[in-house]
């Protein structure tokens, strides 16, 4: 019932909605999709100052084994964002420098594994950037099946592949492909109104007053005192 | 019994104590006062080198709800800290680039919160310090009531409204606005006396003979092999 | 049965075995040595980008009580790291920039530590590398004997003193000094092999090819779509 | 995108294959349906013995609010399970006494709820079975919307209206509702599998044996002193 | 600044009230002050169905170190509990079968520790109800002082001396002790709403239309489909 | 360097001793040794009331695969118990009720896993005691090699295969085998003492004055209210 399977055709997101996901980062893209797709606060960048979007390429594989990256990274496409999560919970350094390199060689953005990662100096240094649970050096052996691009929970999110993912400072969201350009809209709208009332709050303008909630709370019965 | 209220007036500390304390940081502040005040190590700061001091405008929320960050906005003055804290365990992002640039048009100096916090990158480069439990995208309503500038437990410490907070890489510290000064006073003397210690070491003398150790290693019955 | 005792007299590992190691990093010294020794993955630098290596003074101490460290400061010679472990869980702050200081005066390159570390910002100006579980101000007190280089258990790893010591940003990981030149050479000949994988593999070549991982995943019976 | 709803009609799983999941235990049904589908091993029982499967109605609400348990109530049916996951980590006692009492007098057997519950006491002396992350009494509000019987992650498993629950002292388990006949054949077929290979093993004879392994490790390499 | 010592005379809080909160539970109790006191949901009974509610004596000691248990003894009357913080987190057994008969033999109803304990088996034996953080048989040594009936901060609860600790399966809640009368009337209350609430759910009666939240959702605009 | 090798041979602990070390139970033992050799407080029991001690057969591993407990059982011999530890993090439930039908026909007592254990239910019925760090029903693979009886790390303690485990409701202990008679000798010891002072607490005797802390807490400047 739970075969291994690689998918070799991924139906890929609109790559100017892509590039637009990219320019508002993930706190913007989640709130304009309506707050949902959000991976645990847990995976976090290995650097700062990272912030990526591209198509998933996902990858389903036993706790302490990277067999199933090595399949993946065939499967990869210029843009593609790799993410991996473990059947169970572990914290093992999945991915290194090497296989950042042949990422890269592929054209890859990046990867987002809810699991270790390590060579965090060279990776650092070639601006690969990784979102993962952990950090750590113990290798994995390349023994057990999983799969590729079937629907993955990665960080307690739902990812299919083809999916958006989004990464930054902030943490990580998926987009749904189907709704990439809608919520690249959306996203573009929350900025532009953002900017207004970035504007207005600098000058020393409330919260209170530009989002209405006084009337809010004083029907709630705040007392002043 | 637990009326939501937001109390207007709060006693400030003494400006000149809060800027000594500024200068001290946060370890030698805590130890300065006998060691109390301290707050829970998960408190991180979201870059490094941040040090700021400022008196404490405290909120009590309920999970997943930022309606009182706004209300508290309106009570900062300028040298302020705003100290957050939810009535239970959360991670949610409470508070983002607005809001900072809310607090910054009132000269507020920085942010803790026992919860998350999102657009570290923009604040980060806006150079806006928040010490907080987590980093996390996930946005909050503004449904419900709590309180403002009474004393709340954040991260372990109690904290009332005009305490002075402290925090740096190390973390952060509550001095009570009473002791404000005689904690200046005593960190400015382990401070002095930190740096005669300091050139000690540095000759190579040693911990053991400048604090009189030897003697009670001996009565304690160490061995020596 | 367990009483507190220092020795004085600890063998030291070849001195270029541990230059050598220090080149290579936590993890390929941890494949090469075949996947042992490694600290757990909660043990984190705090700053990045520091990278050493060196023969361990070890100290087993009670929760909240730094008197130990003081003792085995006397313990370490030029190049040694200390490597500190309480009997218990502990996140206070045992270690800072006065510890450091004496520490640099007798040549010590840094410091591993299963519980907290506190003066962050200063440690990190004076470029004194520290691994540790926790960031905390929390001072100790110095009432309870323990010892100094007998065979500690440190994040899950048995460390012998005399033991080398690696650590960087991706972690910590001991080698039994017997086995310091033998692990040495074997992580060598792993960078070298490793040099010209990570050619093949930037130039678009893959690791299913190059680890002929094809007729393995054939035979475990993974099926393309 | 992500508007609150109320999905009245869910399509239920076979009565039968319900029941007869419920005889076989998480452990079981999770191996005979590939390992797929299991809770988070956070997901504990209030108290031991409880076994329970029936069909899910799922839950989505804000952390510290409640509000939609009480609109799902409604729309339980008997041999429901009321699966329910806050939109972000919350340990909050969602859940007490007087709901659980309202569920039972619609037939509910139990509660699968990934943050928090109170009244153990009532809640054990009752018999209604609950898994949850936590006990803890701190109420919630009654302020917000969240949706009822759309699909949810709860505890990292995806879990859609009228699949199957199976609860036990080993965890949580889903299964998809249009699987659940096949499955529970698949789990009869292990179970009767299992009691032969139990009977064996009670007499002594080796798993290496029995499940045919000796040729593997020695193929392997392992190595006997 | 913070000397240790021990304060002799505790003010009292009436012993009806104390009698009358035991009674109604954590929950109740919680609810019924207005959801504040509560402690953190890691502080678990050591067995279950234990429910006491006293006065505290509360203890403020350093990690690893029971001495100001011993000094807390003496300051015990009948009826009181004992509520141990240490200064910063540990989980070390403080104490074990031999404090509580100590305890036992002044009347003392437990114990509440943000720490360790151990002697699990003889304690459950006895039927000496403890709440801890952790079980752990580590003991501790007798070298450094604390204080005695301080306030003190408990599981993130602020505790003082003479408060009304209530204690049972759902966790450990503190009542101010000038509000120990009225927080009982106020949980005596809310347990004969509850009475009748409990009879309607029990009908078959929906919390909908008992606490009229139909108005509510349709003004939030709750889609049914 | 760390090839996977199973060791046929292992020197048993004197079954005198053993039996001696297992009416003591963890806490006195763990004392009775100069508190050493106690696994991490989160190794808990499935069931409460468990308590037994038996030479150690040690397991090292990978995460997600049990093929060396099935190596293992074969070398196991009455009164032993199993003892567990993977390479790196993993909470997958390597265990069930078949293995322990199968160590029981070889007299073996428990296990002790640093991972997860499933068939709680079952086990708890047949009244075979394990104590781990999860209860979990993700299954392993048989896919790789580890080792049994090399000296492994559980939870935090070194362990050498025929070491003596103690274990029962508090925690584990380990015991090296060359020590168990003193170890059990001085625990008897311990015992003897605890009564005489077991029955003096009883009557009210304060351990201020049986320890003699009365002096020490004078010298140390402790200072009553």
């Amino acid at each position: 019932m739970n075969k291994p399977v690689v998918v070799r055709h991924v139906e890929q997101p609109p790559a100017d909605a892509v590039a637009a996901l990219e320019t508002y980062g993930v706190s913007t893209v989640h709130e304009a999709q309506g707050r949902c797709g959000l991976l645990a606060s847990y995976m976090r960048p290995i650097y700062p100052g990272a912030s990526i979007a591209g198509a998933a390429v996902t990858v389903s594989l036993p706790p302490g084994d990277n067999l199933m990256i090595h399949v993946a990274v065939e499967m990869c496409q210029p843009t593609n964002i790799l993410v991996v999560a473990p059947t169970s919970p572990c914290t093992d350094g999945y991915f290194g420098e090497l296989l950042a390199t042949s990422l890269r060689s592929r054209g890859v953005k990046g990867l987002v594994i809810e699991a270790g990662v390590r060579d965090v100096a060279p990776l650092t240094q070639m601006k690969f950037p990784v979102w993962s649970r952990a950090v750590c050096s113990q290798g994995t052996v390349k023994a057990t099946l999983g799969s590729v691009n079937i629907p993955i929970t990665c960080a307690g999110a739902l990812i299919d592949p083809g999916d958006v993912i989004v990464a930054d400072d902030d943490g990580v969201v998926v987009v749904k492909r189907a709704a990439a350009r809608e919520v690249a809209a959306a996203s573009e709208q929350r900025v532009r109104k953002e900017e207004k009332t970035r504007e207005q709050l600098a000058r020393g303008e409330l919260g209170l007053d530009i989002y209405g909630l006084r009337a809010k709370i004083k029907e709630l019965g705040l007392e002043y005192r």
